[in-house]
């Protein structure tokens, strides 16, 4: 998972392009960057870390240009990543060129060893730079950057939105079953600004206009003109649910739907589903809150929050041994006893991943008195991995890829667990079944893939 | 403002003490520390910055020792900060001293003469060392650490809550009115805990046992002996009210009254005392959500979040100019269009400090289209400075030392406005008002203090 | 300037390439990376900074393998080189490559256009990425390393050693006019090393066996069997007469020369040619030592020292003013009065380049009380730029570019100045000169170069 | 051993101070630290490291000022010491003072006890302190610093150079034995500098005037108008032949005497005292250089490097295992095979400690092929520690405590070894016997001391 701008302005793009990453960060904690330029020579800052720890007003300033991409990078496991740290820039010829990527291309192995047949190197794992030698290959044959975008379209598998900025020119595209996120707005300067997210167009005081189409390129010249492109044109879409289930941040508008809704609307269904007899819904936060508030909206059980987050838990806080990882919860969710004591709770959460975070919420609860604890869960049971880019357990480690509603509730101690239909969830969303990606909860994919195994590794960083 | 705690077990103490700084992290965000100790020599840990930054677990494993005791340190501005970090130690004779406070000592400048007049060099210009010369007073006339913590609230004017190791054992005491919160509570091994709030004993998965009381000494022997000592009586108590309105975290019981409850009550009594026709009651989050949630309970109108925080928002962001700093509340809190368009929305929050973020926001929902933004406070109006702690702005910064609610009204540019009364405030509590310092909304506090200046800067750290 | 070196040995490599680099480390203080491997995937750590500060005992564990090689580069100004940081590495088809380049190529855009041509992306500006295109290129056509190397000598311009790594082979040539160094010697373990300068064959405490003949590869296989290929034939030789002069450490042996005796008979030669009835003899130290001994030596005039170096000052050093700079001097040569004053000292240094410093020092000496002060330098004028890889001053900053001897004794200020006669040098090198490159004297240099302008920048760093 | 300056200017010293700090960096390279001040309120800056890394130009612009004070700090082991950081400063009334000290106090525990019974608290073991207590005891009786000096030197045993600043007022005295030295100089600009060594004001480009005398202390007030006291007289005085021997830089004068020319004398004595059959001279660098240079004049035998020093190493350098220890003293020290084959060679030292680098050199200049290897060392047998602030090994790692000559030769592996003798010392440094203090290679201290253990430790810092 990673988040992607693009903004081409009057002004200096690289304030508004900090602002935009700053709105996307929660879709990459690992690492960012930008890239700006004034129709020549480029400059970038990219480094590990916060958005917030990387820049500063000093770097701001000297990322000049009126035309600029960001991304941040959700941090990946398993392959060496140090490398690929994005944007990735270079010049080639007497152009410029930078790109940024979210996604996860599928046959990555394949298109490699193809470019590498024709004597291409590759410098890194990232599917950023097989997009990049297709772009080379094109150019070096005098086409256009619209001919690469069609050719990436066409032998390109998986998913990716990209933003491309070559000799000051932007251009952005998202692949053709539309599997990630993208869109675009206007910036309050009259500029556009294309985003992984509505949230930074507004995050940069602009205003959204609509999502790029799957297959769908836009092209921003060196006078600012305006041009969309419809490049490939898929027989029908697949947009992934796990952006309104968890991943998109919720007052984003993805592809038409407001993600709160859709989750609230989802927690309508499930008070619906399966209703109980219980004194409160309280939800887990900040994830559960949506589906939580239309739980308790459509069942009249009071909203109260009775787990209180604490703001300040990072990624580096420290668990010595098991016993302590155990304990690690209460300092992470710690349950207000005088709210749950002696009830019936129902704890609304968004999914189900590996189950341990649950039990021990499950525990933490009955341990602060509750005397019911009935989890309704805002997703259909997740069974299978994710191959176009969210970074879900692998399978064996996924509760719900060998167990069933039942066994998860009991293994997780639960009074009672229910998980959204597939039906609440693609009504919630209002889109067709068939035009939504929703492998990870049924198996069934947009097109076959194989496990991807970790990509070949150029070198370990110490 | 700061946190504190104090810990006692029978193994190792680092881990707890970080994990209950954790806890209080929302206490102090500047610097953090921790001294341990064995009965004998002390092992310490300082450092500016957040807890997640400050300690790894190789630090921790090299802070031995069973007893210990931490501190998180708020920034305060105006006077130099640097030399002040706590824990502050020091050994005298053969005794190795090591204390934290939390609070404000308004004759400062008088107890400080008094020492230098007895020769004393003053290192620093925190309230600490103030009661490290106290205590070494009585030491050097052969008196005991009781009789040392009875002279401090003989002669101490001001907040203070304390926590002191001395050669292994430890004492926590609290000023006579009780200015400052500090409670106790029992370990899962055993032992002792003493801390600001009873989330850091929840933290550590310790029970909570009560609070310490205004004038209260707890001292636990090398035998883990528990002592109390009533080492000096108020006429009446003075709990500070800010810590129920907004700084203690809402999962906190102080002083018996759980502050969520307190916050849920106050807003129930919003909607009584100025209730309105809207369609939906918002939340200005974190702070302003319980306040909602009572609001929404009382007046039945439904609680719909409006305002999605940005969970990275650090301290850290940039913003060069003043437009720009106008725009940074979009980045912070932004707001969902689809649910205040055309909409009356009533938006909660805890207290209008100087009223620019609330116009920024007012502006913000307004922008995002909502017909009518009623404002709805859930404190009186804060018209005075604190003398006993909590970092308000200064008096001609505070919105609400020369308006009224009119004009504050028309100021942040709401439809409406209204302030909880101080007998909601004081219902809500549960405590009598002359046990509570109310100081802040009414100019009448405990005991008579006088503006205090910045102290006697000792030098500039560049 | 750079410094190389690779070993293969029986045990782990790294600590043996990072006391190598120590040892070469005056070759270049601007970054330095080792790359080590078995055999198969590599590790690395690369960084800028120096060896010291680059590499803890920690990262050397971590770089394991009996195979590796490594690089310190010198700070090029003007070309942006973050990105230029070596050793370059990749991986194409199944094969692991890394290598690490001392030199410069002076027909690189004509070779850069020609690989762009064919589709190539170049990511750095580096001359090692050309050399790395060439490898590939060859390998592609199923050629061996060995016609890589000879392609490499057929069609690059300009001078260039390089130690490469391919699956876990060392291979090491240096160019056909052998104008940077490059010899190997065996480890104490009995594994082998090449390296820029015999210093580091003895710096790991093993033996320097010979000088690799220019247009010569060695090339070390998985079974250690050494195999040494003519790949290319000059008509004459170039070696460097710089590394002489300045550039190499005095008690390195470059092509069959130890450098201190070279330096040592130029100032013997110095006496010859330029006597002057003197008092003392001073070196500027450390470059002008070996020079003054010799001096010394042949007109039985006392070496004295008369200029104590600061041990302590790094390129950190602030001048925040012209004026300061000029002081700067007395805090990295401060005169002994006492040994000067009312003498007529000869003060010995190696070269001339700006001829700032020469003026400062002989101020200095002349305000400490010199009465004469007659200067003699170990080398002609330098009149012309090195196209080869040494970063001398461009050529309007060479005082020695438009001036003759005569008027730069006037402007550094010097009661008497002379320069060692080319003939001098020659001889004590012991190397005919038609095998030296003298272009930076003469501006006769081996083949025809152009002026090379700053290459290509593909982005610039924040 | 630490570094000490004070200047008083016209205009701001802070870079002034820098550069002094540069001059004195071979004093103490653990930490540094400058405070400045306009007759007001002080401004500061400490760290850890070198001063080229402390310092930068916007600090330095921040240290604004026209009297300061700066410290570098030799790093002591043994005992805790981050809190020990200098310079030392603290308010006390309305007084602003600070002041940094060179030398150790021999009777610490006494004072400190002292003043504890009169309550004082102590936060650290540094010796500074107590300098610190009698100030602040004298000017609570209203005296005036001039009788804290004269009481200091009453009360305190041991060694002490004491630069103050008190409400922009410098003073700096030496102890009644002249044991650490101190003198002082003009600035360029007509200000007044007093430093521990004369190369701080040359390296300020300021002139030297004289050393301060032992018991005197100077006073610049704020006109500027400078005051000399006689403030103690000791019968005898005991300047440290250490200095000379070693600690002090070559081209200072200290006590009248240019430490470089006492170094060369001491060598001349060498070749009379222990004449023999050599091919060359050579130093052991960069210690041993003036030594060398004077057996060399005297023994007319060559004077020729044979060992080559590494210019970068640092304390950094990473040696995993005794063996590979062995292997550093090649990276450090490499000798020059051509030079000393099949030669009989005399190496030159300043002294030997614990014998083990001395042995590794000998065997290291055999191994390139020396037929004999004669020892000459520029100083008597090193037998006793220092109890004056130069950190030399503890008594059982002296080789020199239990070892004669003879055995010590052996040890080394030397052909002949030679001390020189207490009288070639003396007279080189041209001051009566019993003006020094011989303590180190007599036993006889100028005053009874005893073992001095490590000062009780406040804490221990992670």
């Amino acid at each position: 998972m990673c988040g992607i701008v693009g903004i081409v302005s009057s002004a200096d793009v690289s304030y508004s392009l900090y602002c935009a990453l700053y709105a996307l960060q929660h879709r990459g904690q690992d690492s960012a960057g930008i890239v700006t330029t004034d129709y020549g020579p480029m400059v970038t800052h990219r480094k590990q870390g916060l958005v917030s720890s990387i820049f500063d007003e000093d770097t701001l300033k000297k990322l000049t240009g009126t035309v600029g991409i960001g991304h941040v990078r959700y941090p990946t496991t398993g392959c060496s990543t140090a490398e690929n740290i994005q944007p990735f820039f270079f010049t080639f010829k007497s152009h410029h060129i930078a790109l940024a990527h979210n996604g996860n291309i599928t046959n990555y192995t394949t298109l490699r060893d193809m470019f590498e047949e024709k004597g291409q190197i590759f410098l890194t794992t990232s599917d950023t730079e097989i997009i990049s030698k297709i772009i080379i290959d094109e150019l070096l044959q005098n086409h256009t950057i619209e001919d690469a975008v069609r050719r990436c379209m066409r032998i390109i598998e998986g998913s990716y939105s990209v933003v491309l900025l070559i000799d000051g020119e932007l251009y952005a595209f998202r692949d053709p079953f539309g599997l990630r996120p993208l869109g675009f707005g206007k910036t309050a300067e009259g500029g556009l600004i294309v985003a992984s997210e509505s949230v930074a167009v507004e995050g940069i005081g602009g205003t959204f206009e609509r999502d790029i189409l799957p297959g769908e390129m836009i092209h921003v010249d060196q006078n600012r003109t305006i041009r969309f492109v419809e490049c490939a044109k898929a027989e029908h879409y697949a947009y992934c649910i796990f952006e309104y289930i968890y991943f998109a941040r919720s007052d984003s508008v993805i592809d038409g739907a407001l993600v709160y809704d859709v989750r609230r609307s989802i927690g309508s269904s499930l008070a619906q589903e399966a209703p109980v007899d219980a004194d409160i819904v309280c939800t887990i936060p900040d994830s559960g809150t949506a589906y939580a508030v239309g739980y308790s909206e459509q069942s009249n059980i009071s909203f109260v929050e009775c787990l209180i987050k604490n703001r300040y838990m990072g990624r580096t806080f420290i668990m010595p041994s098991q016993e302590m990882r155990e304990r690690s919860v209460r300092i992470k969710l710690n349950p207000i006893s005088q709210h749950v004591r002696d009830r019936a709770v129902i704890l609304v959460d968004d999914s189900i991943v590996r189950g341990t975070t649950s039990r021990m919420i499950v525990e933490s609860v009955r341990h602060a008195g509750a005397a019911e604890v009935h989890m309704r869960i805002g997703s259909p049971i997740i069974k299978e991995p994710c191959y176009f880019g969210v970074d879900m357990a692998t399978r064996d480690q996924l509760i719900g890829s060998e167990k069933e509603c039942d066994e998860i509730c009991k293994q997780i101690g639960a009074t009672s667990l229910h998980y959204a239909s597939l039906n609440a969830l693609v009504d919630a969303i209002g889109i067709a079944e068939t035009d939504l990606c929703t492998g990870c909860v049924t198996g069934t994919y947009p097109f076959p893939v194989g496990r991807k195994p970790c990509k070949r590794t150029t070198i370990q960083y110490m």
